[in-house]
């Protein structure tokens, strides 16, 4: 029997490493994708391709995109602080106002992120002829980042079945978001019961070349919370 | 009165040179977006700054990304051929065999290509407070392309909504199509009404570096037709 590929967006992050147990644990071939678009924390690259080399990924793909040509995001445009506590801030000069304060999408939202890396899976699973696309977005922790939301995820859906040979073929796409409902302490009990090293994962926004956490940024204190909330011992290796 | 910016999709051919006029001519300041995807026809790279330049445009980006990581296109992929008379050939050995061989989409297809490119014309809008994405989409021309008809369109739009900040400030993206529905004939008288002068374009899939076209690759021979349709003197510099 052929085994199913799938693609799965593989950050180096927590969640995509558990989206990619998650994956391989139902038995998919994972082709691994991930993205140097500019990034602050370039670590998180290393610790993408550790994460899918220990889950015997059949391929690790790095695209490069630059993302920072349109800024917008403390991830990208080094004019905008990274915040440590709460993620809401002023966007930069050549961000609009908000129109509303209380819209409170975090400065470290990049614009259409999701969309762009769902687009390039896309591309690359219909080449590939997989129908499976794996994301780690989160609609509980990440709230404030609109591209997180399963509405969203449905269109996304939706889109890409006319964009591709697929809608002319019937082969639809299904977008997987398994950890979308999930607070970040169940993600990590699940992750820990599907052998996750959490420990080769990097989270933090502002992390050293050597993939030393910060233990501030938001991302970092989201982590923290979800090992003390899953009363599970913290392995992040912090500076 | 504050002008009203506009993202505009601009290649370097003849369509999207005719859209950025027409979004000029409506008013808009228009900020050109083009991609160095590692496609073959490089030179539309400089025939699209070219165009830019002509219209005044506000800006003009040009945006790096490693389309030929993830191949499955004549355009992106050495393996493949560009095809010269039909364009429907056989893919590359990489990628899945047709499930449907009269599904009639040709080799020069790269996979999610127009989904990719709106995306980041999306994030673009969103950083620089745009609503308005122009791309020169044509279901008439190219019908085998999936990525160009207007049931793609509106749900990409649909999913733009949902993705952004947009539909939490309550600012609806718009993507102008301006051309869907015309043939290439219209679409050039259209352009030469408007004042663009298509010997600054490159439609070829294969021209030179200098931008001289093949005038045999199904680019060119569609290109070649609009203009006898059109009864315009053909201004293409050929090889």
């Amino acid at each position: 029997m052929e085994i199913k590929k799938a693609v799965v967006l593989v950050s180096g992050g927590l969640d995509s490493a558990t989206v990619l147990a998650m994956a391989s644990k139902q038995g998919f071939a994972c082709h691994c994708l991930a993205f140097d678009y500019g990034q602050r924390h370039r670590s998180e690259l290393d610790a993408g391709q550790r994460v899918s080399d220990e889950f015997g990924a059949s391929a690790h793909k790095l695209v490069k995109l630059d993302l920072q040509a349109i800024g917008g995001s403390a991830l990208t445009d080094d004019s905008i602080a990274v915040p440590e506590g709460n993620g809401v801030g002023e966007p930069s000069s050549e961000a609009p106002s908000p129109k509303d304060p209380s819209s409170n999408i975090p400065v470290t939202y990049v614009p259409a992120r999701n969309t762009v890396f769902l687009s390039i899976a896309l591309g690359w699973a219909e080449v590939l002829g997989a129908t499976d696309i794996f994301i780690g977005v989160n609609a509980v922790d990440y709230s404030g980042y609109p591209d997180c939301r399963p509405e969203y995820i449905a269109a996304f859906e939706n889109m890409a079945n006319l964009a591709t040979r697929a809608s002319v073929e019937g082969q639809p796409f299904h977008i997987h978001t398994p950890l979308i409902s999930m607070t970040k302490a169940e993600i990590i009990k699940q992750g820990v019961d599907l052998g996750v090293d959490y420990s080769l994962t990097v989270s933090c926004y502002q992390a050293s070349s050597g993939g030393l956490a910060c233990g501030r940024c938001d991302s970092c204190q989201i982590r923290q919370q979800g090992f003390a909330e899953a009363q599970i011992p913290d392995p992040t290796r912090y500076k």
